[in-house]
């Protein structure tokens, strides 16, 4: 998120018209009558080319980002509402309907409403209502002495069919590189998010506090302390991982008495939980990387 | 909307994975424990352009068309999601924040989230969710003989300080005309559409059915005929008023014997009901006009 995008949320926030949102525009969660609700923009050439991959591609990772944030605030998606801009010329328009439509129903959400217009590029506007499952997690709660650490598909268990964390970095520098004409590597996250319902669902039962981490674990452990009011010491070695984004993993704090419970639940599922941090007293400081615009 | 959408919006209803939905992509209600869920998009150059008004115009027509959706669902608004997209070199960052807050304030709505990107224009993607008051109002339910009307201003009543019904075609095509440089006329409900929630809850309990008329009356009565299997005999004279578009008055059907009731209830509000037509066998047919891209 860039300056004037904070400036934007900071100088709404003051205006006394919100609720639930932290001061970087991340939800912390609302609950309407036993629903979470999250919204996002996915737009061409904002937050994805094209060129890039299929219809299929572009429309799972559309609302694999969303589902991600209402499975990560401990919710099942239930409904969404779908607002798209159709390019002009745009040849593809009943197909990318029934990809759409096999989308959701393959994640179980109905398509409730939407707005569908005209415009230059092709671009998503997703809403999305998760029913809540028990006790609702958001950034907050953390207390000195929690451990943090997220989750990665265990490779030893998975025989390195799916990428551990922190690959996604190479695939984004990749696509940046060969820009408009080149693919990105089908086998990352950061072209086909996996999730695991299932397993976060119970994993969420574990946690304390919970989020997906989009914006690279560094941006995250920012906004965490800023929420919290404490510091993080790393306690992993350094490394791109800090700062890879887009792996729509979980991060999650943890009381210590409950590491291994949760060690042990993640590779129930095939999965790691790797702890890379604790919470200690002070004020963890932002990077200044960016990959969005 | 034009063919292609309507196409888009067919194809994904034939996926299988909608809900609620009519066959033009108009929302027939949806009920998430107690509340309606509504989505739009307002996008630079499709729905409005900028040289016509200031931010504060731009904000509150945007928020107007999204209420007068709860609104005619007969809920009242509680809670929105903002999606906003700010293009590069835009300078009114922190005053688009603010004017975007007072309006929220001035209409009790939070905003619990969405998002906001870098873009090339200034697009908004709104979803309101308003608490239901009492039975949801769709567009389904129209019997033989019930009589069809909109609200209009009581111009005698009003002193002619607001625009009466299809006044808007007007100023729609004076803005068309003089394109990018020109102002629209403040006065109109094209650029300012004034709510009157009180009147409209009041009325919504008397109707049958209800809806926004947003695309102008020949389009709605369309859509109804689909809906209801009706068709619909005009009784008042014919003229632009038909085709009007973005009027954001209520048009309702009614049982014929609770005509007079709705007219004074109106007139309590100094308003009118005014009849225009009454449901028949048969079916209508539809307009091939259409002011959005």
């Amino acid at each position: 998120m860039q300056d004037r995008e904070k400036a934007f949320i900071r100088a709404l926030i003051q205006s006394g018209a919100t609720e639930g949102i932290g001061d970087d525009g991340v939800l912390i969660a609302r609950d309407c009558a036993g629903y979470v609700v999250a919204s996002d923009a996915f737009f061409e050439d904002v937050h994805f080319k094209r060129a890039w991959g299929s219809l299929e591609a572009i429309v799972e990772k559309c609302f694999a980002v969303n589902l991600s944030d209402i499975y990560a605030m401990n919710a099942i998606p239930s409904f969404c509402l779908l607002t798209l801009a159709l390019p002009n010329g745009f040849k593809e328009v009943g197909r990318l309907a029934n990809v759409i439509g096999k989308c959701a129903l393959k994640h179980r959400i109905k398509i409730i409403g939407g707005d569908t217009i005209a415009g230059e590029k092709l671009h998503f506007s997703l809403t999305i209502l998760g029913k809540r499952q028990g006790r609702i997690l958001t950034r907050k709660g953390i207390k000195k002495g929690d451990i943090l650490g997220y989750i990665s598909p265990n490779s030893v268990l998975t025989h390195c069919k799916t990428q551990a964390f922190g690959g996604n970095i190479k695939a984004l520098k990749t696509a940046l590189r060969f820009h408009k004409n080149s693919k990105i590597q089908s086998n990352t996250r950061f072209a086909k998010p996996i999730l695991y319902p299932k397993m976060l669902l119970r994993l969420n039962g574990i946690a304390r506090v919970g989020m997906d981490i989009s914006d690279g674990i560094f941006m995250e452990l920012s906004r965490l302390s800023r929420l919290n009011h404490l510091g993080f010491k790393i306690t992993k070695y350094k490394g791109e991982w800090l700062y890879s984004p887009e792996e729509y993993q979980m991060l999650y704090a943890i009381p210590k008495m409950r590491l291994k419970k949760m060690k042990n639940l993640a590779k129930q599922y095939r999965h790691a939980f790797i702890p890379f941090a604790q919470a200690v007293c002070g004020r963890f400081m932002e990077s200044k990387r960016n990959w969005h615009a």
